[in-house]
């Protein structure tokens, strides 16, 4: 698999930093991931949109433009070829001249990996909820010590994934995000402090049957009440959730708004 | 200037590490720093028992024992010959397959650099208080984010160095451990969700004449009403503090009590 580390595809096994990369030094840096399907990038101008972002809220320096950027993601895909992939573009604060500060060059890696999303409509997916906020919630940081560090936690609790709560405000999973189906089949996703989702971004454009789709504030109440939840993300797209801290959602398969949501998305991205 | 990475002795220019490895993926790392004076380092043990403490804490494998540790230190100390210095022992979550979770092996950099402890006692910095408190207090983490990204906003608040203290409770700085002295000639340190520095951890044994000393909860109105204050670190050993948030401590120079610890400290440190 080839790669890109600023402006040079190399294969992969020779994409290497210098130990004064600010990554290596503080955990400094930012980075976008997006998916390829039969070789077209999937909501390319969302990842780049929001990589811009999240590198002007860290304060990092990109030196390519968008359309430069744009230009080498193709070169990327171009060369590797894959049809179905994922794509991680990488800004780190550079070569810092003092291990602090970040340096006036930053590094830009752009890696792409096989990879297909699963479309498998019957799995599902269990649940462990976590109070933690992330720092910088609406920066795509490098920064995921706890969701690392929890891990084992998880695997001991038989759960796949980790929800965190802020105080028993909803918030999102370390890599997606998480919506629940209340008892008036309202479609509802987390609105504050939070990672903005590119597929969540288009979830909630849908108009799928009647249902009301929004962001709210939502609480560890409204959890318990629902109905139905899933989570959203690039990888997965919508995965439905039949249980939360070893509480059964309905009747412990993915439910019927979910179902409708899932057919009218998959629709959407795969046509 | 040599380093070690992974028992290798190379030069620092040719140090890298490969794009996989969980720094540059997810920020995920712990790290530890000493000096040494006259070519010998200072407080090693001390530095040893906190860096297995965060790896440990932080669910990291280090492959080298205690022993191979010291034998490694000392090797490199040999190559490079200097005389004062800071050495670094940086230890990541390796190359992970998923880059996500932490690899069966870890990668470890040790890297030395010239430097010398300022000790001109004349010397003080102006602090500003941050609403921030560090994830996982205990262990010396990669994770600065808030640090790196707030130096613009220090330098236009025209303070040297950040405390931060959690909705009032006093912390730390990002890479010192801060001192108060109340009006009753008391010298007192945050006792909780910090990083016990090694520094501290010895200022808090002198027994400078009758002064007590010891670590307490401490709000920022134990700031407000402070006669003096300082920071420590391994690079800084004291430095005083002589406003904090414009607010000017005892007459804006370095105060009595805080003289008589760092004479004190500075015997001890340098004999």
């Amino acid at each position: 698999m080839y790669v890109l580390v600023n402006d040079s595809i190399i294969s992969q096994e020779e994409a290497t930093l210098k130990i004064t990369d600010l990554s290596i030094q503080r955990g400094y840096g930012i980075f976008d991931f997006l998916k390829t399907v039969a070789g077209k990038p999937v909501f390319l101008e969302d990842h780049l949109d929001r990589f811009y972002s999240s590198a002007e809220q860290m304060r990092l320096p990109v030196k390519l433009s968008r359309n430069d950027l744009t230009a080498q993601i193709t070169a990327l895909l171009d060369k590797n070829k894959l049809s179905d992939s994922g794509v991680r573009i990488t800004l780190t604060g550079g070569y810092s001249p003092d291990g602090f500060n970040i340096a006036s060059s930053s590094n830009i890696i752009i890696t792409q990996q096989e990879f297909e999303v699963n479309r498998d409509f019957e799995k599902s997916i269990h649940l462990m909820t976590y109070d933690y906020q992330r720092q910088f919630a609406l920066a795509k940081t490098l920064d995921y010590l706890k969701a690392i560090w929890l891990q084992p936690v998880l695997k001991e609790a038989g759960a796949d994934d980790i929800l965190y709560h802020d105080n028993g405000m909803l918030r999102e999973c370390p890599r997606a995000n998480f919506f629940l189906i209340n008892e008036k089949d309202e479609i509802l996703t987390s609105k504050t402090n939070i990672l903005k989702g590119v597929t969540r971004k288009h979830i909630l454009q849908l108009k799928t049957g009647n249902f009301k789709i929004e962001e709210r504030e939502l609480t560890m109440d409204d959890l318990r009440h629902a109905k139905e939840a899933f989570i959203s993300s690039t990888t997965k797209n919508i995965l439905p959730v039949t249980k939360v801290d070893g509480r059964v959602l309905g009747d412990g398969t993915p439910g019927p708004v979910t179902r409708a949501l899932m057919a009218e998305f998959d629709q959407y991205v795969y046509g």
